[in-house]
């Protein structure tokens, strides 16, 4: 079978691989030295790296201010330049971030199974961290220490590749990092930026096999499928969520008012914001027209299929809803909306074109919440609440690296222990097998 | 970045694509139903296939009689046919097989972890099908049963890509398991044998992400190899174990005997066999030896570092060592032995040449076990006993779909519950997220 190409770039195929292969590789050195650091060592490690930043927050905004001033120049977007922008308060924000992670319990050396063999060895299955992971993703640089604290904190190196936009912040702050883990008397190779000048880092990174344990992706669709096509390495794919709401024929209509409307607009830029609303036809007449005008007062485009806008009727304006809808996460104030005859033809819909990150039902019949839990694949299904509650934080987890789409590994939000592997751990007297 | 070529071979590279994914595609929908088996069902099918496997074992004798003689006129060395005969006998232990599976617990529904969030969500994170479970494998046709069993225990659907050679065996099994699953009322697509007539199928089988949930490949380096440079769906490595026994200048010479011994000689066909004999120099001159002289007498050929060579000397025949001998999984009754400074010089060879399979330390001191178990990054590390015991079923599990080397997901012996994934469910009674 022929090699994977190394980089998705024609020209300059190989221009810094020999470069993503020694940071890796030093990662790789300095993870498995890092492995058996106690927990009491890596919160003092994370408590200096806070303080550190907030002390020289002067260097990072000054280096952030050259990124905003480039990105001006080029043309950026204002809300893109507000997702690059720090400040003060933001910084300290990061640097309290750190002291959260600090805080967390260390999932390192958890025992997750263990027994006794009926021959007398001793059997214990207990966390270790994964050793070297990366981390791609776009846009704020707030995520380079986020993604820092969260890989240190399970016991891990990591390889930053941000976006080139906010390679100046960036690079402050790695090197703020950096300082503290030498003061600290650690190598500073367990945070490592990679050069982001173009796609080719991204290509070497994911095929870097053997030296790097794991890759996540932090972005878009595009960037995810890239890295996806490309890896050698293992990935775990984040964050796409074509989210949706099914109101049952049995649904509160107070509870399906608050479910939408929070759903839909609480924040309408993350993942797990809803979509597409389906309703049953049973209760369509008596709760779409209402829902949709209060949506639609609130600024939200419905983009309905044809019985949905012959229920909504002169309620509130629609557009009509093409094929393409169904299968578009908005990130926006724009909702699909069907009209469905079944649970189960909401659930087809839901597994034709959903992404599998959450999707809710909002019902009152035992049983048909018990079928749509139990068939709907999804990283999550929540009954009777909005698809907002998907979150480490919300889940109680502290924090949260992504929030994994996939099926291996993780599924649903990623904190501490999902950052780590396990190992078996067999204890004999001189034990062989017949 | 550049889509990877679907295939392998570069003549008729979309051959059977359309095939390969109709395939798929027909697993998902059988699948997706099938997640929601019961126990009892799944249970009663199993044993149900075990019956027609006994019953019918006529055809499958028959069958495979055809692959015997196909092999013997292509020349297939004798070891590799009786790899690949099956018996009377060997039919029976096939059915018994799946019996016991089905005497398992069943992992789907289990309930991983659950709390009450502080505003009242309930929260649950249950075990869940995995889906669609592709296994691409060499040689023995009673993996097709046995892979075929845990899969659908663990409610998943299967697509199964043999070895051509086995292709007549192959196909008279799966059409058994495919009409008991008829008669029981399933899907006969729950289990696919896929075409096996050139490298292709492997390759589309690999690529097709959204249908595929899972693809191990079970079988030597270059077949692992191939799959996940190729793959676009996750892949678990298994099997490669270039594993190593360290008997540290505390070890019990007694101990050391036993252990040694029947790491080696036990299964030498088998990766959980050792292949290389690291031992402190401080107890070389007392151990090696005579220990050396037992293993050449029952038939092992010794690969010696300089060191080793000279404490051995006249106690046995030894062949020179060369680098390649220290990452060679031999999988014979070789052996390749260093003498070591350290027990740290030992952990760095095992860090440099080991595939992360097992490692064993024979050792009374309490200090150097606790540092080689916290530092040896393997799926498994030996306290004490023989590296043979990393296995699912001397590990009570039951069953075994083979041995991971990896560490995402699972890592080491992998069995019902590494064959699903898990879903969190979220009930709640309207709740918004502020």
């Amino acid at each position: 079978m022929p090699e994977k190409s190394p980089t998705g770039s024609a020209a300059g195929a190989d221009t810094g691989r020999e470069e993503i292969l020694a940071a890796a590789r030093g990662a790789r050195e300095a993870a498995a030295e890092f492995a058996a650091a106690t927990r009491d060592t890596k919160d003092t490690l994370l408590n200096a790296m806070a303080d550190a930043l907030a002390r020289r927050s002067g260097e990072i905004l000054d280096a952030n201010e050259l990124d905003l001033t480039a990105a001006r120049d080029s043309g950026m977007p204002e809300a893109m330049l507000d997702r690059l922008k720090l400040t003060e308060s933001r910084v300290a924000e990061v640097a309290s971030g750190l002291r959260t992670v600090a805080g967390l319990p260390d999932p390192v050396g958890e025992t997750v199974r263990g027994s006794m063999l009926p021959n007398g060895l001793e059997l214990r299955q207990v966390r270790v961290p994964l050793g070297v992971v990366g981390i791609v993703y776009e846009g704020r640089p707030n995520v380079t220490v986020d993604a820092a604290g969260l890989t240190l904190k399970s016991g891990n190196a990591v390889l930053l590749r941000g976006s080139s936009s906010a390679v100046r912040s960036n690079t402050a702050l790695v090197s703020i990092l950096r300082d503290v883990l030498v003061e600290s008397g650690f190598s500073p190779n367990l945070v490592t930026l990679l050069p982001c000048a173009d796609r080719s880092s991204v290509g070497h990174l994911v095929t870097a096999r053997g030296l790097v344990d794991l890759v996540i992706p932090r972005g878009g669709a595009g960037l995810i499928n890239a890295v996806v096509e490309e890896a050698t390495v293992p990935v775990i794919e984040t964050g796409v969520g074509n989210c949706h709401v099914y109101v049952d024929r049995a649904a509160d209509t107070e509870k399906t008012r608050q479910v939408v409307r929070n759903a839909k607009t609480r924040r309408v830029s993350v993942c797990n914001a809803a979509e597409t609303l389906l309703v049953h036809r049973e209760v369509a007449e008596t709760l779409l027209p209402g829902l949709a005008r209060e949506l639609a007062e609130t600024g939200v485009t419905l983009h309905a299929d044809e019985r949905a806008a012959e229920t909504i009727g002169n309620a509130a304006p629609v557009t009509p809803a093409t094929e393409q809808d169904w299968d578009t996460e908005y990130l926006s104030m724009d909702l699909a909306v069907a009209v469905v005859d079944s649970p189960d033809e909401a659930m087809a819909h839901i597994a034709r074109h959903g992404t599998g990150h959450t999707e809710a039902i909002v019902s009152e019949d035992v049983s048909t919440v018990r079928r749509f839990t139990t068939r709907v694949d999804s990283a999550a299904v929540v009954v009777n609440a909005s698809t907002a509650f998907t979150d480490g934080a919300q889940f109680g987890m502290g924090a949260e690296i992504g929030i994994s789409t996939q099926k291996l590994h993780a599924r649903g939000p990623m904190a501490l222990p999902e950052l780590t592997t396990t190992k078996w751990l067999v204890w004999g007297d001189g034990h062989t097998r017949p």
